[in-house]
């Protein structure tokens, strides 16, 4: 790349930093922006530099928010009975779209993985039990909605154990199945004796 | 997106705008960013708003440069009796990467391209048949390297026809056939017929 302008080079940096990014679409991107308008530019560097500065944690749920408590804590229509726990803020999106949830969540920011030195301590998962401590009355169920990943499912299982061990609210675990317009030619073995199990009255 | 903060709705929809970047990936790629140093976030702002303001359109051949002219322009070893005629900045990035040429270049910014308004004049042609009167004598071959898509083929050929008409120069085009590892079984017939044409003794 001695041949192209150092201006460039740094844009195309910075893109290949991000995730499914690679040199060629850097590339790409970074040429796309040059016929951009300049004020079209500064508008998407200002968001960048302001999405950290002009969000906070909530400091009951750790979602991120502009307000703390976040919109959804502070909502009086949803139901703080029903906490409903994930890995991440974006998972929050996801749920959201369904538009069938009406309680609260909790955002673990991470999952359990040893493999890469994330142990209880380094998730919001001490958080997550003295919420219920403290609010123990008043909580209703508690939804696992961690990702069905490997580390999803044993971080579920260690909070199901932690939890079960102090309260005896009840715990669910979002459902295991086929995916809607899934073919069961395609599915794999253990998400169709999932399906199986999971399997409920018509 | 309600219950989403303003400042990552913001960052998404800035992200959206980039080509090849959809409504998932401009989400997933704000959300990542919420867990980078700002310090880093920062460093990508600013390789963003820089990327105009710190770079030049070389006056002699259109490259996008910190300097004009361009590192390439001004470089004594290239042959600038060579001129290679491409679409677009990053174009030189790919031919620069083969290592195999010398000569210099000139950046049309654009094809023709009548359904999409874009004639003659939005492209930097005037600039390169003055470029050849003001250089006649020094110059001995122009190569058009124009994509082989429709746009670009037509803008090789209008470009042949206007320089054929003035000048004496050597016009040559890149050359049509099977890109390295094809199949013959996948190939496209017009592919197949420009590569028989355009075959060479062994």
């Amino acid at each position: 790349m001695s041949q192209l302008a150092r201006p460039l080079v740094r844009l195309i940096e910075a893109f290949e930093k991000l995730p499914g990014i690679g040199p060629k679409s850097a590339q790409r991107l970074t040429f796309y922006l040059l016929h951009v308008p300049q004020v079209e530019i500064e508008k998407f560097a200002e968001a960048l530099t302001n999405l950290k500065k002009n969000t906070v944690e909530c400091s009951t749920c750790f979602n991120v928010s502009e307000t703390n408590p976040c919109s959804i804590c502070e909502d009086q229509t949803r139901d703080a009975g029903i906490i409903c726990v994930v890995e991440q803020p974006i998972d929050i999106l996801s749920l959201e779209r369904t538009g069938k949830y009406r309680g609260v969540y909790h955002v673990l920011h991470g999952a359990l993985n040893p493999l890469a030195n994330i142990g209880p301590d380094e998730i919001r998962l001490a958080q997550l039990l003295l919420r219920l401590k403290n609010q123990e009355s008043g909580i209703k169920e508690i939804i696992l909605a961690t990702n069905l990943s490997m580390e999803g499912e044993s971080t579920a299982m260690y909070i199901q154990k932690q939890i079960s061990n102090r309260n005896t609210v009840k715990i669910s675990r979002i459902a295991h199945g086929l995916p809607m317009g899934a073919d069961l030619e395609y599915a794999d073995e253990m998400t169709l004796s999932q399906a199986l199990e999971g399997r409920r009255e018509y």
